[in-house]
């Protein structure tokens, strides 16, 4: 829209073309105010009833609440307005008027619970909270890439239908890709492994997976968003280094540039950098804190994996995000080294955020016979996984990485109930759409 | 691998501890020199047989080409080296040895077809040809987000499951869902279009997208990378600023900050920003322009859509990128508005390469009644669309965008013969692993 000026830019003495939703109107009798809101905020459209042309007032203060209208008219100073000044208006054009009937209310006056807000999406974005939570995420986004970039990683993109899966065919999505069994992928570790193999060396992936996992939970989604690094000449340590790095610079991108958006959230006073480093638990005292905090009902014994309960414990003892390192390599992934000098410690790590588990990582198995037959152990076939073993064949170095789940470092990061408040349109269970 | 040094960084006088690959062993007999090559280039490390031990010159004379190899040692400056310095190393050890047969010599000595680097990407991304284009790409992607963010918009990932498609049931992957049909989505179209009505109101996506079409061609994948943007309050004149200026951007980045990578592909000599205003032609011109070159057996008429090789005779008439606009409405897709005070002409573009088209947009149906008798015109179910039709009818400003294929980008910006160049693990008709 040519011409078009952002309400946030409007200075008494100002001509202005604002264009946004109807947001609120109230009629004080002779005189009317049209509360007009954009993506950069709200102002006061006045329409003085007896000193106006008739049409202009009947169409200004005809609208329906949340039609799309665009005002040209002059900015004057009125410091009862929201915003300290007012648009006098010279022209009303309702360009695409809305239904009186809305299925969710965006001016946040009446409150729609989580099933609503997300059938209706483009509503449910047009209050100032969940719109600060998008443009929360996007910065954190951009804020991790550029940290990547940082420590000389090259962005890679990897495919999304795939032959085989991961760790087999349990939660994969079946594909028929030209009358052939394929499946949706569910991590790009194999893909991203073959890359550290390459010249590239050092890598990384902010890019969707799909799991077909039965749960139904505030912390899963069947479709989600992975952030993923991997590194050659780079062992489970330094791996967890760049994991911190990477959660650290999003804090700090945020906290430097979303200013406003922690404000609409509540968040601004107590939003915190963490800025010490992350502790490095062995799993070892991992389950003599959970178990000496006394509130499991069993106490854990080496070789247990960790229970909800027993995270959330751990995570009010410790306070802050941190590391499970030396994890008994049967719990960890096949393709997780185990320590040289200790083949029942793996060197898988978990990074925990308080609430929850947000990464996994760790050094890979990069030599060719221990992993095909870590295959074998696993009861999957490596003929079918032969497309990546075959390059262990050729100069595989040691390598590790990890990878991070996109929302649920949004949902921690910003007190979220619910995962699925961290995604536009979340896929889950029940909802595929919209 | 800590206290890893690059060899790019080697300085005479340095102790370094450089790892990588044994890119290539010269024996003179009674001296060897081991050529290791590492992400930042290649060094010398030198065997002088008699004044070295034993075994250091045998393990560092026997490795295997391809092999991971971590040198110790004190870099000289000796002239004759290729980079003017030598390793002469105190220790030699083979961190992953490769078997003598490789599927592909990354020395580049010996040529590869196609499908063998697909089938080897790994050992194909040691070559420093298809390394560079991978750099260049991650560059490209990384000015088109940083150009979205400096005109405002907001970075958005949206759903790749989905229960219908952008344009119906064709050309879409079938996925299981939960016992449910549902599909890989083909654009990312409908759900962009939701945000625009969103408080975000300008939005841009790079992520993958999924047809199912049959064609197996040069310039077509299955599975690509479509760069996205929207716009409220745009029509489609600015969405072709802002894709122009995206365009733009890529190429500035490369030639700012891949001159390296430019040089290895040959192109530094010719490689060309775009400096002129992208020649904004409408279809009726494009089609008298292309029947007077001569070039095509028979003459387009009106209505006609452009054969591929009438985008190339006109392409080398242009010479440059261009855009081709107001199609006939029938040609194009029925979401895209057509002139309001001509219902034949559409404001629908494409943005072109003089190779092929690189870009699809416009400005789009904002009005609900329109849209849906659009959705009926096309032979598809408005009730399928209902999660998004229904949000027309809540004010949905005007918008206007346009879908960039990311490969397209990369492929023609570097002169690549075969699109399966410009990704790593590419999908097509026959393709689905690695």
């Amino acid at each position: 829209m040519e011409n078009r000026t952002y309400t946030a830019d409007a200075e008494p003495g100002d001509d202005v073309t604002v264009a946004g939703w109807a947001h609120e109107l109230r009629d004080l009798g002779g005189i009317a105010f049209l509360i007009l809101r954009d993506k950069t905020g709200k102002i006061q459209v006045k329409f003085a009833k007896d000193e106006m042309d008739d049409d202009l007032v009947e169409t200004g203060t005809g609208v329906s609440r949340e039609s799309v209208v665009k005002v040209v008219g002059h900015v004057e100073e009125e410091p009862r307005a929201p915003t300290g000044v007012e648009v006098v208006p010279e022209s009303v054009e309702v360009v695409a008027p809305a239904d009186p009937e809305l299925p969710l209310d965006p001016s946040g006056k009446v409150g729609a619970e989580l099933p609503t807000r997300l059938d209706n999406r483009t509503l449910d974005l047009r209050r100032d909270e969940p719109k600060a939570v998008f443009e929360i995420r996007a910065e954190i986004l951009r804020a991790v890439r550029e940290y990547f970039r940082e420590v000389d990683a090259t962005e890679i993109n990897t495919p999304k239908i795939v032959a085989t899966g991961t760790e087999g065919g349990t939660e994969l999505f079946p594909i028929t890709y030209f009358g052939e069994e394929a499946f949706m992928n569910q991590s790009p570790q194999l893909f991203k492994q073959l890359m550290v193999g390459s010249g590239l060396e050092r890598v990384f992936e902010i890019g969707p997976i799909f799991r077909a996992e039965e749960h139904n939970t505030p912390r899963h989604l069947n479709e989600a968003t992975s952030i993923d690094f991997e590194s050659a000449f780079a062992d489970h340590r330094e791996a967890m280094d760049v994991c911190e790095g990477a959660v650290r610079a999003a804090y700090e991108a945020v906290a430097e540039n979303c200013a406003a958006e922690l404000e609409v959230l509540g968040l601004d006073d107590e939003f915190e950098v963490p800025e010490e480093a992350f502790p490095r638990l062995s799993y070892e005292e991992a389950i003599e804190r959970i178990n000496a905090t006394g509130e499991l009902d069993d106490q854990l014994v080496w070789g247990d994996d960790l229970p909800t309960e027993g995270e959330k414990a751990l995570g009010r003892d410790v306070g802050g995000h941190y590391f499970i390192t030396d994890w008994p390599s049967e719990i960890k992934p096949f393709y997780i080294k185990d320590h040289d000098d200790d083949s029942a410690l793996s060197t898988g790590f978990d990074m925990m955020h308080p609430r929850m588990e947000l990464v996994s990582g760790g050094q890979r198995e990069h030599r060719h016979d221990q992993l095909v037959a870590g295959f074998e152990q696993q009861g999957l076939d490596p003929e079918s996984f032969e497309y990546y073993t075959k390059m262990f064949r050729y100069g595989m170095p040691p390598h590790a990485g990890f990878g991070l789940g996109g929302e649920r470092l949004v949902m921690t990061m910003l007190g979220l109930d619910n995962i699925r408040e961290a995604v536009l349109f979340p896929r889950d269970r029940q909802r595929l759409s919209p």
